[in-house]
């Protein structure tokens, strides 16, 4: 269910009914020569639509810029401060809590975003204590990805345009991927990197973190299918929470 | 040509060969009984795709967040800042110029974020001389619009949900309309409104400023292609200025 | 009445007998070679003065500094942010409601302000909502100045220095026109000015925007009291409906 | 000379044989029975008119509102936050220097501002360093003003609606004075004053500091004159070490 | 008694039985050859030990950065603005009396922070009027520093590595204090030093601003004590007020 | 050798062969029963001290307060905003690149301050891009803890008051350690946690995450010294490349 696609004189009753908003966040960033640009919007907003039908959810229109501080200097990359993006969403929680949600689900489709959506996660936490915001990224996948990935990860804690990526947009959005230009690029990154500030450019040209040849649409639908169970198994247990 | 369905190995040729971004700017507003709440969104974005393709212009996505005072207490509206929006097209400015982009040209859906987005073309008029900002509201139409619309406008300024909007809408997104509800609702708008801040709530219950009925595919031809000749031409103009 | 020339033993009184307080906007900016540099402060204070004595307001000390963007590089002019200026009223208004002012009119000089005020405004609806905020800007003017303007307009939306300006001048601050200087000089605006940002500078070297010659007294007489009585009529209708 | 009554045509060149702006800054603020809201105002204008004429200055309009804390809950008192009056200042410091302005002098009125204007002084400073910002606050007066004064100082700092201050006004602003009504109050200010936010209102019903009745235009002008030696002196010189 | 050598789980009773929290805020500032960079942080957080046990008071770990634009220039001198050192201390206050401190005593030892710190006990003042800010520069001491100083003072608000503080450090940080390195070094402050932004390198080459030479434990002591017992005086006369 | 320590006669010189500057950021927060409030500080402050010796480094004084959102409804926490923290930490790294340093380490002890340290690393990236800030917080220590630890890891990313601090606090601090009240103290943290804020009061009542009657001396050592190995490894490497 589209909020968007709703009208005013219908839109308080599906609000009253379903109590969840889903705001897909992205970003428009370099993601090497099989993917495109708006690949984290696409995982996002796809990523919402399924998770949507699950749980009774209105998804809300793509938010699709995102902050890219790492691979801005990669061409056709753009970037929000992270000051800009967390008042962003703190205005459309606040606009949303007034308007009767209860929970506000944000499903990020880019890693570096995380940082500002947790942020205005607490701000409105501060004002709207009974309500809720929940910041999904592939929430419950851990284990389905140590059994099917192939190749090794590069780093601890993100993934970028990979076998993974790839694999979730062969599932979610097959008809951006070109697998004919995927490649492998496995980039050694410094550890220096975790603890100065670090444009991608030092370590890749091509921003694919990995190898992007492993993909395949089965991997991207069996980690995919695990976010998603979890992601409904925790907004069922919030809503149940909130008693809506 | 959307940017963010092309992939980063390509977007610097694009980039040097068009020099112009198009983002569509909308808002998520009631809009009455027969249009969607994501009407200023569908606007923006469809008449930026059709400019696009008359100055090989660059489509970024759509950002659907907008100001939305006057209604935002009617069902469905969420509403940002204007200080947050004019940060937002800031940042989005500067990551476009700095990729390569001359003319950000923006195609604004939504009356209410005029103030912003002029704010943000000034910040960015100060940053970088050499290149422009656009703020496009259908320019060049009112000389058409008066030649066709049969009901009176309520408003000097602004126009909202009624034969116009709705006229455009059949014009770009008869999907999206149903004109078996479209109303005739003709408020009487104080001369207060314009002086002091008035929700629209205080003269409208449908949120329909006029007569949806009096809409038709022809008008909003009429009208959008008259704006679309005038974008054209003011931004061949200025690439012409800018030597691009 | 001026706010600023009562003692503060006598004030409270008359606060709680006028509920009304009203603060001149101007600015400092370029008016051609007939009118000063402070034309717009001397308007806004002298028809806050003759609007006090109609409906029993406090004057507050004139803000004779403004936003002046469009004329920023013109001998003479001084400009603020609009966000400083907003600032500006907001905290100005606190004040006044603290104080016990229900009414709180802006006359506004300088049509460069509007923007700034009108935001100002909504932050003390916001915060004040029995209270009342009026931005006023010669309301009530369009059919008179249809009937005795004899030059062109040159703009929708403004006018400067021109054969309005300098008759309202005429008429309420004679002593500093030198009408032996007036000026014809009638630009032309392109339309590009109503979407990019472009200094004044780009179309007139006078800042004159019209045919000063043509000003009279009688013209600014009629004009003004046509806006006086507006104003009259909305704060005495905005006081009834505050109960004050 | 003033600013604001001159014209564009002809600023510029007054600009360049002045070299110095010459700002008042006063408040709206409680003032006793004898002494109305605008003194601050009353006496930063005048002096600072004496002091244009000694140093060939360019007077601007006067801002009239300032930071009025400690007798903010006084009736007629109007208040600005520090912040907002630093930004003021800043901003109108700026487009002077963008003028040619080399030497913005702030004639301040009243105490309360000090911290503001020098805030703001410093932020000048920081990106024109080849002009100069001065802020005076009756410089050169201690002096005189042990050797005239007949009633004992009430505070090291400050001094307020009193002995001195009234003499000022009887100097600068004699049409304003109700001799009348001054009255004696001498108050006890704790010491804990200087240490913890006080409002004045725990130690003074009619925000007199002092004894009024000794007040007399003789005092006034020993004191004033003082002060604009010291001013010219110390304008004098800065324009010598700018080399204008 | 320090706060930080606490635990969690006795703290609260701590807090109970107390009330009353020290904050010792300094600087890392040019004090000459004779005392360190940190001659700021040793006097603020000794004289805060001290001060605990006299009023039983919780001392917080030092605030060792400070606002330092005189010396800014100065070999090791670091700064923060105005600004960023108001935030802190009011997000410490903001924290403290959400622990049930009711009493928050800053005890400065950098005259530059006091415009800091007075603002932020005013933004803690409007938010917690039922607790109270109390920021300490050696109150009392006026006299006593009369009697015991031999060198004259450079200034009348400021003093600085000099005779005073020089003395201060012997009574409270002897182990930091190379008295065989004293100097004496009595610049001429020029008047224009109140009155437009000056650097103190303008007229000194040692940061000392007077004779240091002339410094003892014995006039340290005396002024330290005659300052303790000023603040003592003033903090169990504000838990009398606040009735804990 | 520390910072704060020395004069301002001597301190050029050892800006000059050290280029290092190395700030300990901690926090105030509860650590439960065995632990001080002051933990991250101490660990922060001492760890410090020893890198400094390793790579001739200056170690500046601590700054003691961090953002401590997780914990701050316990006793005895006190928390700064992320905002505020940057800022703060943005500031003083300006000076210090303006003193002569060239590397900025922060030896950070509180998980908490993580994201604000990184954001203020890349402020200071884009003006300083020939020196460089390193945030560190026990890097190089994944190896070590897996082979040392006995006690199960309670969450992915952070540790607290348990086998591990309380061993580094063994080792680093050990007179502020009462074993006796050591306390295993295993919560279940739910996945919700990382994606909606929880305050950790809602699965702990101790604040201990793990077993803290595991700790040793032993174990501390060998983490601690893992840690000051890869710190010095990297600090002498980013040296290298900085040609200092």
């Amino acid at each position: 269910m589209q909020f968007d696609k709703q009208n005013s004189y219908e839109i308080s009753d599906l609000i009253h009914s379903s109590k969840t908003a889903i705001l897909p966040v992205g970003a428009v960033e370099a993601h090497g020569p099989h993917l495109p640009l708006g690949t984290d919007n696409l995982l996002a907003e796809r990523l919402s639509n399924l998770l949507a039908k699950r749980v009774n959810g209105l998804v809300l229109p793509t938010l699709p810029y995102g902050q890219v501080w790492s691979l801005r200097d990669f061409p056709g990359s753009l970037t929000l401060s992270n000051q800009t993006l967390t008042q962003m969403i703190v205005e459309i929680g606040e606009s949303l809590f007034q308007q009767g949600i209860r929970l506000f689900v944000i499903v990020n489709g880019h890693y570096g975003n995380a940082v500002a959506l947790k942020e205005a996660a607490r701000v409105l936490y501060d004002s709207f204590q009974k309500n809720r915001v929940m910041c999904m990224f592939y929430p419950g996948t851990k284990k389905i990805i140590e059994e099917v990935r192939e190749s090794p990860s590069v780093h601890d804690s993100y993934f970028h345009a990979c076998e993974l990526e790839t694999s979730y947009m062969l599932y979610l959005a097959n008809e951006y991927v070109d697998m004919s230009r995927a490649i492998q690029d496995i980039p050694e990154i410094p550890a220096e990197t975790d603890i100065s500030p670090t444009p991608w450019s030092q370590f890749t040209k091509s921003a694919v973190l990995g190898d992007a040849t492993k993909a395949t649409y089965d991997k991207g639908e069996k980690i995919i299918l695990a976010a998603l169970d979890e992601m409904e198994r925790m907004i069922l247990k919030a809503k149940d929470d909130l008693g809506c």
